[in-house]
């Protein structure tokens, strides 16, 4: 029998056990029903909705729930919070809310940018794990601060690709293959994400998974840009895992491989 | 109802029809068996064999079209000839002895490389032409060249992503652009496909398929990578049609995408 | 008359004017006679040197110090300082030393790569600044980070191409548009410059000047070293002042430039 | 005593020698005493010129050779030229007229792309060399074309970087190096220069020149970007000649190069 794709590939994120590698956003769609259907096609098990520090329940957030609660895992997210204060206040507020204790930490630095404030974060990060909460942190690319965010006892580290709703994909696959080289928890992309590729090309690269929002729920057709992504993470994950050919100068079985990229090898 | 996947999103090659884009080859594996279950997972209609001036009867290639003859549709190549008269007499050889017009051209310039030599293909290409082949041709990255190859009748037109088992992707992502705008036919990526990002790339850049080998056979695990590179061509399609986002400098809204990489857009 | 190169193009880091936009450190020479000639081929004024918590007198930059001091300014830098406090210490040491308020901070987070600490950066970028240095603070390339130094009062902000001594040039040259746009106060590029273009390069991308040290000390030849990268900040300096041509997708003086790479346009 | 600049670094162009590495057009310059000053800041010794098949004393290109005549080496070329034949009529107009057997052989394949038609261009250069003339081809980035245009007798090989005019600098360095390892005669980039990192890049690369008009002719200061890019030649070739230290993953002095782009060691 010749190798075979593994069916049983879960991915653990603290107690979280997950099937698919993708996690999608709920923001910016044309309407519940193109988000519902994207979600659905997206095929991912968790789904992250902004928690912002207003009465939920009259909040458009409430009527994402409603429809998401019962059948994603809702990974509630901070997003729009300045400050570790914001963002701890934030999170606890989710968790009386949703009754979880997972929680997407983001603390943006700059609203022009939405890039984050490393400092703030591990401040935030350092809080909310002392507090018992499942911490998943939307980072910098930054090695170091990715590190420390581990060291913070964070659940799941997500490095930006490129900053949120840019489109950019990864601008440094240099930098994803030494924070998997320093991170043992699980390494998602998040933010920058543009085309179907960008996620293929994040698993090669050694992320456990990928988190992204408006790349489906901005393209023309959600509904078939969320297939694509399903697709995407599964071929990157396959590739992987499968060990990919070594890059060569040129044809010549015997020519050396020396002065050309290579992201990886297993 | 909202947007979904066309079902029938099928592509012509001269009289074929294809519905899987990817078209892989069968030299270097491991032996028949991996062989046979990474041209299953791979999901592929056609399948190109390698037709040399030998007897084809006590070939090597005899078994591979043994095995597969009657489940696939046969693309015989010329790999291997260095000269125009050298392809065509092959080319004239596939057909005989496998009953099929079809034909994938390749003249090679160099054996180190094995990068294509123009002028002698323009001249095999129209030559086989004009003898009634369906021409798919094996072509460097050059517009003017795919231009020609066009405009000499092939029925498809197959520039290289980077040599011939470099693994390299596809080096000039802006060659493949231009050329998509010039090409009515069918244009292929052949060459250089190294992991499924760099497939699902080749799709998003407007190809209309992608021919690869030895990304397959060479992987450490073929039969997942067969099955990585199926989802990855089925990604790229989709987000292709899906209508990416566009790329803008950073989030906000209003940000300008001028100064920004934008391979495609609908 | 028409346009002419500007005479006095001179760059002010807090008080101190450089005519020079090159800074060049003097580790890891072959010899002394090889440092000096190249310092004197770059053409740079300012010139850094690692300040250990040793004793100066009998350490091998006592030697540095000695035949440069003259000649040169000297930048001393926190290389090799793990924490804010070490750093800290260390550039009071070599405030009382050399008698300069002037200081390159650096706080490494980890000794494999060499990358910095944003966080105890931070923390020591502060309290220098607090304690009156004139604080150059080497960086991650993260805009928020870059722009919290710049808060912090550094008079200038310096963030990598790559890491120290990896000789991968600017790894991500969006991030410095990104940084370019965020800061007014000098922006250099610290560590990871390879070779000539990468300088050129980080200039065209706006930077007010350049740093580095290995590309030159290990260079084959390390004096004609100097004199590329002496030329190579100058090239990249006239081209950013003088106004690039944009990027077209191709040659037509209509041709839209939309979907093209544009990194710096005054 | 320690290396230094090479000081008798000069070219071979067939029987011309060149000390200036950097080779000029005059089209499309604000008016003649800016493109006089551009010319003389660029260093170069050797200008091109295009010859058009009108009679050449009425033209606006008879004013640009009175202007440049004495002073520099005038290299004719056939810009605009869609035929071999067209190509050697042109050419043999230019020897006629200017009493030289140097040309600059160009043969477009479109007049939107204004990309080398490699099948007409081999034509012309073997009609031209036949005849007795120095030829200089601006060739596509095809290593097997550039290496027939060297058997053909060719005295420099041009490739591309990019179309002319799109200012998109080397588009695939990559076959700059299999062009380099193909050949013996002068290598010039030729079209597609932006700015100064563009020329420092391609010397690096192994080119023995660059060529270039409209980065000069389109910026804003014609003047300052002549100057920028002597420097930026220089700068390269320096580079070149110096030895880069090698490009290494990360910091250490013991990590291992694999899995890094290095375009060039000697």
């Amino acid at each position: 029998m010749t190798d075979s794709t593994e069916k049983t590939d879960t991915l653990k994120v603290g107690p979280y056990e997950l099937k698919s590698r993708l996690i999608v956003g709920t923001a910016r769609f044309p309407n519940y029903q193109v988000m519902l259907d994207a979600v659905r096609a997206s095929g991912a098990e968790m789904v992250t909705v902004a928690i912002r520090r207003i009465d939920l329940q009259a909040s458009q957030e409430a009527g994402v729930l409603d429809l998401l609660g019962g059948d994603y895992q809702i990974l509630p997210n901070t997003a729009g919070c300045f400050t570790a204060r914001d963002a701890v206040l934030t999170a606890q507020l989710a968790r009386e809310a949703l009754e979880t204790d997972l929680i997407k930490l983001e603390v943006i630095g700059d609203d022009e940018t939405l890039l984050p404030d490393g400092e703030e974060l591990l401040k935030a990060a350092r809080e909310l794990v002392d507090d018992g909460f499942v911490v998943m942190a939307y980072s910098n690319d930054d090695p170091i601060l990715c590190k420390k965010l581990q060291d913070a006892g964070c659940a799941a580290v997500m490095p930006l690709g490129s900053p949120i709703g840019s489109g950019m994909g990864i601008r440094n696959p240099y930098n994803f293959q030494i924070i998997r080289e320093e991170l043992e928890v699980p390494m998602f992309v998040d933010a920058g994400i543009g085309t179907a590729s960008d996620a293929a090309l994040a698993m090669e690269l050694g992320c456990d998974g990928v988190l992204l929002n408006s790349a489906i729920s901005g393209a023309k057709k959600p509904v078939v840009m969320a297939d694509a992504f399903r697709k995407a993470v599964e071929a990157g994950r396959a590739a992987y895992t499968a060990g990919r050919i070594p890059r060569r100068f040129y044809a010549r079985a015997s020519s050396p491989t020396e002065g050309i990229v290579q992201y990886h090898e297993d």
